[in-house]
């Protein structure tokens, strides 16, 4: 991941950016997970649904997702005295999506380029004749 | 886009992503995008494909998606005596695909935080006690 493939023709393409794993780039889920890799300790469903603006369907929908990818792990337990449920990121789960997070900078780095005024950053196309 | 929306609540749902349109959020997508607003005269079909990594069939499905949503526009001509289609990102495109841009980076940013060695950068939840 984060790494660019050769092409058949052994060119380079600069804009194929295989590491993003369909699994997590989905608006909502990358929603949760950025939740959830900034607070190490865990959250609870409610504070997901909240922090993320999601129904209770849609959030359960994605959670199983993610459950199911071993990228999250749920724990069941008590908080305040009521049973809630845990979710955190797996450690696998975590490095995987810094990576992730390592190839979507790299599309934010590149099209964020073409905002650099100084910069030599449009590249140009061999002659085109409209007709 | 790239503003936090107020829930129902009135608290701020910090990683509700609502400015990752949907049209856009596509790995391949992602990569016809980001070639095209760094090429700002336009790229023929054989370029973005070699760019991109894809195949003609998913390049034309992508393509055909972007035009539809009048984010990027073809026209045909000819080049070295060649016809060729020239596809370039509309002006509206841009715009939306900049914006779009800025809302991944604010994911990228949240994320990466949690890199950071030296800052107060982990939240922490209050206690849980697992059952």
């Amino acid at each position: 991941m984060g790494r660019k493939r050769e092409t058949a023709a052994g060119s380079r393409a600069d804009f194929a950016y295989h590491g993003l794993d369909r699994t997590m780039h989905e608006q909502a889920r990358l929603g949760i997970l950025t939740s959830l890799v900034t607070h190490s300790t865990g959250l609870v469903f409610s504070e997901i649904k909240e922090l993320c603006d999601l129904t209770d369907g849609n959030l359960s929908r994605h959670l199983a997702a993610l459950e199911a990818a071993h990228l999250i792990e749920a724990k069941k337990g008590k908080r305040d005295r009521y049973p809630q449920t845990l979710y955190r990121l797996t450690d696998g789960g975590r490095r995987r999506f810094l990576a992730y997070i390592d190839e979507l900078e790299r599309v934010v780095t590149a099209a964020q380029l073409v905002r650099a005024p100084s910069r030599e950053r449009i590249r140009g196309s061999p002659a085109f004749h409209p007709t």
